[in-house]
């Protein structure tokens, strides 16, 4: 369609709780930007008719119900293929046996240009609107993913990853010096900034150290120096398990979030994933930055050694977003993530060891409800970033999926008429890719089944 | 096909450990069951080329594994359409205010017909080809079940729910008295052992007391001497959450599991679901009787309050499945509650509260491996139930799945040649019906894609 067209129907979405939008009339903008939301419009407006006879108009029938898109705070794009493998060995054991390993095969074009593809097209089809990746070190594998999402039509985040310190780094995975991390870097910047097609910049580079551990102090220091010369937001990991956190503080002589501050490195609509053993200090700083943390609950598990304490950080004032950590993370699917932000602040909350009373074996308030985990992985991501998206509101990216319920092959039951907030449970506790019907991503459909 | 027919390919499953059956020529006899398993046939072998001619072979493709089919030991088949709701209530406000007020519209025939139809076919499109239901106190919607999970082909144990204690049954979901629950209970076992076909007893009547804060003295006392008379297993609760284990310590002076055997109820092949709280002397008698144990991983971060101490009751000797608990469990995927059974015992392994040290945190030694999840969710369904099935082994059942590889609209992401540990720990950690092409009960095929 071009020019202005409408979606009629239901749609939820979750600013702050559950808001029920029914009967509401969305205009879209050709710019893929919504123009207007009004609820309450009866099925016999004429102005329906009016968008109907000029084939502008998408209703939402009674099976059906509109969602914000999905924003994946943290992918690794080369580590597709170990999906769910080896979880059963500690990080460091499984970044050296395993990860360094496949993600040095991305120097070859050709196995990143079939992995990529397929990584692209499988977070379309499970709603994952918009994406941050950590790529490879290699340039020119980076670039090609970074193409293949702007011809997908996904809104992503591409980074090339910067890793140069010799004891952290393996030998045929390694950057060869600071410098030439950095300038390829800026030449990837450059390059994504002036693809063709890509001028409302759907697709952006973004600053990726490793970590700390995996980076020198140059490399830390001329990154984040390279992001207040262009403006870019920067990824990496904080304080994801005891081990890192402990050898940031050695080395460092300061948490994870303070030696990432001193190198510049806490920006507005920045990320950072994990931050599991963030003090309130640390939360307070990321905070005051305009950065943001991506909540991964499906790595932590094997990972982390301890849940991310989401409700204690959020009291905080914190933006939180979702991450699936891809391969870290055994699935694709961000409706998983949210379910188990929701199964680990329960566990968190109750505890795990049944020979304890239950007054010492957990954290009293932790848990988090299932509107709250939809928030995390729309509306949140879209604070998280700093960008209008995870909403349905004049001015936001037209970036939806439409779910529809009781398809034989889909998991998502819903009676008729059930209510907005035991909808919204429903859809992050069971709904996954065989229940998203269309995906769009600033107003292009990009998906369909 | 009539008469025997066979597989070749690569198959694996997990007798103890994974084993890796590659090139595997196996025999199915015309009665369902393994004939003959062989490993190491040349893809030359005369006898492949004669199956071929004779129409009975089915080749494995590269792509391709075979594993056993799933065993569900626990479903509450009534509460489908309500999957993934309202699991941020305790466990006996959303028995009074969801579960209760759903379960008691199976009083309409119609109603229990929809429902079960689609359950039966949806466990079967997950790759359950044995399960364990709960049905309600309705002895025609029960048999309904029962008459289904035939028709289509599924290996059930159907259960009508006996549950008529005043105090915890409302009135408007109870059963009239102890003496119309055991003989509608009896006049289930009798239908269902008539039924025509079921000659190979491919659907069984099982004894249900719901749980013993559910029924009375003279109900639990009767459906034991009942399970006596009539040979039949027993499915029942036990020691689910802080709470009922503390209701059957005072009510009965015992744990639930004395409670439960000094009502003739502990018997081989039976299943108590959970058994999150029980001691080491119950774990004792559960062995010593033949019962096992359902460990429903799902349903126990929203209702137990605390992780069922699986390693720990392993080395007691336990036998131990996996259950859905549908919808205690928001998940029909039992590769879903294998995954989880994984996740909760990394979980319990290193505790969940970051502010502790890690040598405070959790329990060392706690986590299983997947693998051994895998095992749960086939091989140990088949021990705890006291059948041959689970297993890809002469006079075992020919209850299997075929799952294919790389499919776009698949999870499943396999390299040539996997190592048969790390197969089976992506199959375990990614897999879902997606991935699933051909399910077999019985040597019959039942589901295909
Ligand atoms: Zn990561
Ligand atoms: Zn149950």
């Amino acid at each position: 369609m071009t020019g202005d067209w409408a979606v009629y129907g239901r749609a939820i979405h979750a600013p702050d709780r559950v808001e029920d939008l029914r009967e509401t009339l969305m205009i879209v903008g050709s710019d893929g930007v919504i123009a207007s939301v009004e609820t309450g419009v009866s099925p016999r407006d004429p102005r329906l008719a009016a968008l109907r006879d000029g084939d502008a108009l998408i209703e939402i029938a009674g099976d059906e119900v509109l969602i914000p898109g999905l924003v994946d705070l943290h992918v690794h794009a080369p580590q597709f293929p170990q999906l769910g493998m080896a979880l059963d060995m500690p990080l460091q054991d499984w970044l050296q046996h395993y990860t360094f390993p496949l993600e040095s095969r991305y120097a070859d074009l050709g196995f990143a240009e079939a992995v990529y593809t397929d990584l692209v097209d499988t977070l379309l089809a499970h709603g994952t609107t918009t994406a941050l990746y950590f790529a490879t070190i290699h340039l020119p594998a980076t670039q090609r993913l970074a193409e293949i999402c702007l011809g997908k039509g996904q809104r992503a985040f591409v980074g090339r990853v910067g890793m140069d310190h010799p004891e952290q780094c393996p030998d045929f995975y390694r950057d060869v010096s600071a410098e030439v991390a950095i300038a390829e870097t800026r030449a990837l910047i450059a390059h994504i900034r002036a693809l063709p097609g890509n001028d409302a910049a759907l697709v952006r580079p973004i600053i990726t150290p490793r970590f700390v551990p995996a980076c020198t102090d140059a490399l830390l220091d001329g990154l984040g120096a390279l992001a207040a010369e262009t403006g870019c937001a920067v990824q990496t990991h904080c304080s994801e398990s005891d081990w890192e956190h402990a050898h940031v503080q050695d080395r460092c002589g300061c948490s994870d979030t303070v030696a990432l501050d001193r190198a510049g490195l806490l920006r507005r609509g920045s990320v950072l994933a994990h931050a599991n053993f963030i003090s309130d200090a640390d939360a307070g700083l990321i905070r005051e930055r305009g950065a943001a943390v991506a909540h991964c609950p499906l790595s932590n598990i094997y990972f982390a050694g301890a849940v991310f304490p989401l409700r204690r950080m959020q009291a905080l004032g914190l933006h939180i977003g979702l991450g699936s950590d891809i391969a870290g993370g055994p699935s694709a699917s961000l409706f998983e993530a949210a379910r188990q932000a929701v199964a680990v602040s329960r566990l968190l909350e109750s505890g795990t060891d049944a020979r304890k009373p239950p007054a010492e074996r957990g954290q009293p308030g932790a848990r988090i409800d299932a509107p709250t985990a939809f928030r995390l992985a729309t509306a949140g991501g879209g604070e998280a970033l700093d960008l209008p998206i995870g909403l349905f509101r004049p001015g936001y990216a037209f970036d939806a999926l439409l779910l529809r319920a009781n398809l034989p092959d889909g998991n998502l039951r819903v009676a008729a008429n059930e209510a907005a907030d035991r909808l919204m449970e429903k859809i992050v506790m069971t709904a996954g890719r065989g229940d998203i019907a269309h995906v769009w991503v600033g107003g292009r459909l990009v998906k369909s089944r």
